[in-house]
């Protein structure tokens, strides 16, 4: 099960319904956080997200509003004692940025804070992957360098197809156990590859975040057959003006991606504090993409 | 009037009750800011108080549970267009850390941010001072170092005594009120001082401010007839030893600091999310200074 949690789905100014950008995918145990605007740390007590369980933080941008959180969280991770590694990705300036937080606040660190910073020349590629899942980015478009992730669940192998099975006369027991995660074995003086007892592999889920940013071909190819895309959307279609100048997307750009990259749903969120009709902003998306949602803090959407 | 608004009462760990320590004051149109801790931007949207209204910040010290909210609070007022500077006062370092949130962000300011640090040989004295009132500073003892401050309101001239000055016949117009400035006259030849026609001079009040120290005698100067102590007490009574060790008070501290310094009224802060038995702590104190209070956040006092 993937639980994507929205912890704050504002803009750049809080409000008391919206705080500052941050998701978390909750995935095996494990939370991945997605930005960390001032307040994520509370956000996360409210909704029940514990910080021990966050091994990987990724940071879209340097805008204030996408990471001012973070030395915060790491202080109380800190002084609740943990004690297992933690990695950040970032744009480069954060490493610096960190280091004079420890610094000058004299932080004794008691669990080792592996900080990544992803150069300007970056093209797009996988930033960390493990046995279940890796985290795949690439470059926006915005006022500053800016990066767009993709959660990418791993392909499993089908299901045990007892009809393919019986032909091979094989016995309850750690064999069938050896071909359902994949590997062959030989009974029988016989090779059996797992295609040949088990249903179609198990697609692995996605989902891709692409904030902050004007339409950008590279959120649609990184969006591509996405179960979930969740994309900016600070202007209503009519600011269309004011999003380009500022480097943002409006409604109809975030519907367009939905639609050109095949995703699947579309969830918009960094809401202006300006927009209080937020099904006006959703009709917008779903003359070009039907499946279209708004995001809110406390959402929480399964995969 | 002076109004206190107590934004954050917590200590270092945050929890739903209580938020990271800052302090407003209100005073004359203007807002004075005592610490900030992150989501100090958020309470003080919670509470009323208008960022735009702060012309001074200051920093007790350099541990981020009192001003991991500064960055955010200072972007905010950016986006807002705020054109009006503001000082900020803090100790060595904080400089460097505001240039690099700057830097790191490309945030191009529309007020002027003037950082002034005190630096740890500093033993005492006046850090600001217009017409109205002045906040003096001193060093407290803490692991880092640590500043405590007394926000003073000035002395004002007192009321106009019709009785002491029926013998000068002063017509009624500007002549009275240069008197009630505090100027001398002269009038048929003579002249008059303000003492000749006015009541006692109104004494200022004044809001001492100690956090976070363990028990110190300069944090007893410093308060010295103030008419409200603000005290920090992390540990309970029989913590002690703890409170020693981590260079913080207890509540018989904090008392004993509003008895000696012959402060008019204590409010213990700086609440540890250990303690759910308010009046357990408030009673410690009360057997040593009866006018002992609790802050929460939300708390105004009206001096």
């Amino acid at each position: 099960m993937i639980e994507v949690v929205f912890l704050g789905t504002g803009s750049a100014l809080p409000t008391k319904e919206r705080m500052l950008p941050s998701i978390a995918i909750n995935y095996n145990g494990e939370t991945i956080l997605f930005d960390c605007g001032e307040g994520t740390q509370f956000q996360m007590s409210n909704f029940g997200i514990k910080p021990f369980k966050i091994k990987n933080i990724f940071i879209s941008h340097l805008h204030g509003d996408h990471f001012f959180g973070l030395p915060g969280l790491l202080s109380t991770m800190n002084l609740f004692k943990r004690t297992e590694e933690i990695n950040i990705f970032g744009p480069e300036g954060i490493k610096n940025f960190l280091l004079e937080c420890f610094k000058i606040t004299n932080m004794t660190k008691r669990y080792d804070i592996n900080i990544i910073e992803i150069p300007d020349s970056f093209e797009g590629g996988i930033l960390f992957e493990n046995e279940n899942y890796f985290i795949q980015s690439i470059p926006l478009e915005h006022s500053i360098f800016d990066l767009g992730f993709r959660f990418q669940e791993k392909n499993k192998p089908g299901h045990y197809n007892l009809e393919k099975a019986k032909k091979f006369n094989l016995p309850i027991g750690p064999l069938i156990g050896e071909l359902k995660k994949g590997n062959s074995v030989f009974y029988n003086n016989q090779k059996i590859n797992p295609e040949d007892v088990l249903d179609e592999p198990i697609k692995g889920k996605s989902i891709t975040i692409i904030t902050d940013t004007k339409f950008s071909e590279n959120a649609i190819k990184l969006a591509k057959d996405t179960d979930l895309l969740i994309h900016e959307a600070t202007f209503e279609e009519s600011l269309i003006d004011k999003a380009k100048e500022m480097n943002h997307s409006t409604t109809i750009d975030a519907a367009q991606t939905a639609l050109l990259s095949n995703s699947q749903k579309l969830i918009i969120t960094h809401i202006s504090a300006r927009n209080e009709d937020l099904d006006k902003l959703v009709n917008e998306c779903k003359k070009i993409f039907i499946n279209s949602h708004y995001a809110y803090d406390s959402l929480r959407i399964i995969l």
